[in-house]
């Protein structure tokens, strides 16, 4: 089968494509015959192994499979690495039946995407019916999602923010009620601007910096900031636990891999009310492009220099 | 009348019993005719001038009272001071009736302390049923309430620290599953040994430096850790929000005074649930003892020396 392999971690020039023997499911491992890849900011982390989980060489990247099982399900899938490719092994554990009426680029954009913004809503900040709602990076894969269904849950107010004019029209469109320049030079007024002069109650925060230190400042007591990436590659910094006792905050971080670590299966539960909600047009993956195998160089670059918009997914065949 | 007046800052021989004109009620306030008052420890910190909110002399202290309006409804309000006295004037929106078969400690334990524990399980940390959770100082005003609420709610475990075998009798007593010192060499291991070897899901924590500390690192994935005061006064480690999304953890911090900032009638709403738990048996405040004008200095004496368990009121008529 062809697939993208990585020999040495780096940069998008490691990402190179090649014929591999095809992967050989064992027990509690699910064939999956890939229609399409989901292609992940997380993936680039993956790439230059600076990702949470440390990985192993050589290696097959990509995290997230939608395709056919050898019986014929049309499947959805997590795995650890190997999705870059026309065949890939996943645990049957992480594998969800796709229902009829959801399309390739949907299935992929709830399973990582869709999840991560139903835990970070419903379960990193509680977000309760009438409350003021930043999503920095709304243009982004998590971010296009969150605006929508924060609004589909009752935000009284969702603020955007975007880098780009296209981006922050983007989120508009999407149900936004307002979008501002992160790039902003006092970040925390123009968010509370934003928000007709109030502090806001919850933050969904993915860049780090001084955009994570910032958006702190501009909580409302009670308001809760979830802390969910690093795309700037800064760290925020440091919080002390007194100074949010002092304003009645609270930080949360969020790594959707912990998610099965919970009792239950709260990923069936989000991927069930995702895809309800998708079926029945509140809520929309946003397409970013398809990319065959020769192109995924190109994904990675585009994805780090943030020039990308919604869900971006591989094709292996071509 | 009769009151406690204090006319220079000091330790509790600055408390003076003296005859004072009525307090006449302005705009926006309610006169109550006070049964008990309570005496809380932040009082110890008012007579010395050392609260957050700077005083000025002379002063009545005490912020909290239950007793008569003039049209002869029972009530339980607080006031920023002229607690200790037999009259008081309260802001009316501050000001609750107490419903029958409510005594008057258990109206003044709810007030300050029953609507924190409140505010931290259902807002701080959203507790689930199933859950585990650990609550430090276990047998304060606060912690005796949260043991009994968290029971009430589903909490799956319920792991109390008090710093006294007698003080973790109480916690035990109160329905606590197991109660642990947390002067433990590895509070962290002990913890975790308390909940059967796995994480725990929520910490409330007033304690502060290495508590604090090590109770974030017994945090489960998607744990939450309140805090909402530092009895020791020694300041935890500051927190990375990049470690939080490495761990799936939170921290929220709490301060009861931005209750009032909340939307709604949070308040109204937490002692309606309060009284209602306490009616049934459910809830109990521990009395910690009750003491006339003139013994007010010991009550200050004991509390200062940390020698005092549950709530403590004043009788004024006496």
């Amino acid at each position: 089968m062809r697939a993208i392999q990585i020999t040495e971690f780096g940069g998008p020039e490691v990402l190179v494509p090649v014929e591999l023997p095809d992967p050989v499911p064992g027990d509690g491992q699910t064939l999956v015959e890939v229609d399409r890849a989901g292609i992940n900011y997380a993936d680039t982390h993956q790439a230059e192994n600076s990702y949470l989980a440390k990985q192993e060489l050589p290696m097959v990247p990509g995290g997230e499979v939608v395709g056919r099982t050898p019986d014929g399900r049309r499947v959805v899938a997590l795995l650890g690495t190997g999705g870059y490719a026309e065949k890939a092994v996943a645990p049957t554990t992480t594998t969800w039946d796709v229902p009829d009426g959801i399309d390739d680029v949907t299935a992929l954009g709830m399973i990582v995407q869709g999840v991560s913004a139903w835990l970070l809503l419903r379960r990193s900040t509680h977000l309760e019916p009438g409350e003021s709602v930043v999503v920095h990076a709304a243009a982004g894969g998590v971010g296009t999602l969150a605006v929508q269904l924060a609004k589909a849950w009752g935000a009284g107010r969702v603020i955007a923010t975007a880098s780009s004019p296209e981006k922050r029209a983007l989120a508009l469109d999407l149900g936004a009620d307002i979008a501002v320049d992160p790039k902003e030079p006092d970040l925390k007024a123009a968010l509370i601007e934003a928000n007709h002069g109030r502090r806001v109650d919850v933050v969904l925060e993915m860049t780090g910096g001084s955009v994570t230190d910032q958006s702190l400042t501009a909580l409302a007591p009670f308001g809760r900031l979830a802390f969910y990436g690093m795309a700037s590659r800064e760290l925020p910094k440091p919080v002390q636990p007194a100074n949010l006792m002092s304003h009645s905050t609270t930080v949360a971080g969020m790594w959707l891999a912990h998610v099965f670590q919970l009792p239950g299966d709260v990923m069936g539960t989000a991927l069930d009310e995702l895809f309800g909600l998708a079926a029945d047009g509140r809520l929309k993956v946003v397409s970013g492009g398809e990319y065959g195998l020769s192109e995924v160089r190109r994904a990675h670059e585009d994805l780090r220099s943030r020039r990308t918009t919604g869900k971006l997914v591989l094709d292996p065949s071509r």
